[in-house]
């Protein structure tokens, strides 16, 4: 999808390397979008079974070059900046962690080269933090990154909802902690296997429905004092008995898993502004939920993370702000806002 | 597994029809069990996908007359007692609902008959509660009555753990509620097919390990801050930084989601002694995890559906107690223990 208007200078390759899905950009010398990709390529796909970090980096290294492909053909040696999976230590290269209490504008110090034909790859971090329960992030720091425009200065909370989860707390550009909930994981394993998924008909939604806020209401109402795992069983006499319908179990279900991720993690969470950052599907359902909480949400665009690896690449030096000659005002960094230019 | 000793006529045959296993006993007329039986010839293999309960009620007795071909060739027309899901509106004939609160009593007073050759096969109701959640049991209400004898009068806790763990609140004989949490099947779906199932490495075990009572530290630690879906995924981070063994991930798991179930609904469950009806396969951990809640509890043995069903028997008058010439007290039916005999 190239844009329209005078051809502008590639001035880098952006990877959002996931585990199940391969996104990139081709961004312009003021971060705009000049072309994207987005392919089932995960890294769990190209990693295989391969025990032997070298037969994974030529995997990695000939999928990258096939992917982008026209890309490297038309500007040789752009930079390319990678986050996500494939900086994991079964990925392309370990790009490790930095310890949390972080700041993001330490992503950019902490780059781990790899070569790839004319082009030089620069792997980001992903985050650790170190309690009696630790937990680890990747991919999700360089949305972090492209989120901070919407978080006020001072501490706030992001919330990047998916099939692990994370609620991370922020202070300015410091991350101060994060937890990961496996909600949209439990949701898929029931309804794939689980005796409700027997009883349940029609596709899974993303719209706020009325099973949906059935799910939350009942969560609130009976989560604290019957837990979890029998309020997911309610689903079933409910539809046994014939007051949900088959269509209406999967959406219930939803509401239930949101709702008790929601009400357990706006406890640990500063009042205020939450800012969400997460694809379409989930957007509706988590901003109704967070609201009902009293969270006030602000919605991160899904283009956090592009916006983000264009912040790393400047602080880094892999891309360079142009003069201001033009009306454009160039994207500047949100990790730098807070220094001086 | 025929007794030795002099040989005693039989009186009934009890079945516990459940949903993946059929058990069968051939008790004498004291209720002592002559032979068992135990197959995976569970109620839903054999309804398989049939909609025509006439397809399904020749395929259940076709199953049951070949499981007990030979107690019925030696006791032509021995009355036969069914109770789990072969009752369910799926399985050989509905056998209907009592609505809770009900009493135990009752369950003699509401058979359903279906013929099978020269028997006559009587299919005990489950139970219903009707509330903004509904719920269902169907094959535990034999248990229950197999239990009482460890339930003093006044109100009282049985708990069913399993797939889907049941726990029940009585009242002397009555049932005043129940709820059930699928504690069981999440354990299934996240050992088997989760980003949890692929680090563990072993057989999940049924023993008080460490493990698991880290799982249920964790829980009680942290489970009201976070929420389930939060602490579950812990095991990931842990095992990634070698603070949990692969080894221990599925007692690690186990000890969250057991944590989980009990703190919450130990919750609603009046202080005091508990009834722990379950195979030994979650007995020791589900005592474990009650104890430490602060609940005294007593252990029903693996048996209670077949003391359960002939206690029904007898109060149906499918069988009848003999007259007490023996120095063997024959059992009881602990339903009527409050009732002249």
């Amino acid at each position: 999808m190239a844009d329209d208007g005078p051809r502008r200078d590639a001035a880098l390759v952006a990877l959002d390397w996931g585990t199940t899905t391969f996104r990139a950009w081709l961004l312009d010398d003021t971060g705009s979008v000049l072309d994207s990709v987005r392919t089932a390529d995960g890294a769990l796909t190209i990693s295989g079974r391969s025990d032997s970090a070298r037969v994974r980096a030529l995997a990695f290294e000939e999928a990258f070059r096939r992917l982008c492909l026209t890309w490297l053909d038309e500007h040789p040696g752009v930079p390319v900046l990678c986050a996500g999976m494939a900086g994991s230590n079964h990925g392309w290269a370990d790009a490790g962690y930095l310890d949390v209490p972080a700041d993001l504008v330490e992503l950019a110090e902490h780059l781990t080269v790899v070569p790839a034909g004319e082009s030089v790859v620069h792997l980001v971090p992903g985050l650790r933090v170190d309690r009696p329960d630790p937990d680890v992030l990747r991919g999700e720091e360089v949305q972090l990154v492209g989120a901070l425009a919407e978080v006020a200065d001072g501490p706030a909370t992001v919330v990047l909802p998916g099939t692990h989860s994370k609620w991370v707390r922020l202070d300015g550009t410091r991350v101060t902690g994060f937890t990961t909930a496996m909600t949209g994981e439990l949701y898929g394993l029931l309804m794939r296997d689980s005796i409700l998924a027997r009883l349940a008909t029609g596709e899974p939604g993303t719209a706020v429905t009325e099973a949906f806020t059935r799910g939350l209401d009942a969560e609130d109402a009976r989560g604290e004092e019957r837990g979890l795992a029998a309020l997911l069983f309610t689903a079933r006499p409910l539809a046994l008995a014939g007051r949900l319908d088959p269509s209406e179990i999967a959406d219930y279900v939803s509401g239930l898993l949101v709702g008790s991720e929601v009400r357990h993690m706006l406890r640990g969470t500063p009042a205020g502004v939450v800012a969400l950052c997460g694809p379409p599907a989930t957007e509706h359902r988590y901003r109704f939920a967070l609201e009902r909480g009293g969270a006030s949400v602000r919605t991160v665009g899904e283009d956090a993370a592009a916006r983000g690896l264009w912040g790393i690449a400047l602080d880094a030096g892999l891309a360079v702000r142009p003069p201001t000659t033009s009306a454009t005002t160039p994207p500047s960094n949100p990790a730098r806002k807070d220094q001086p230019a």
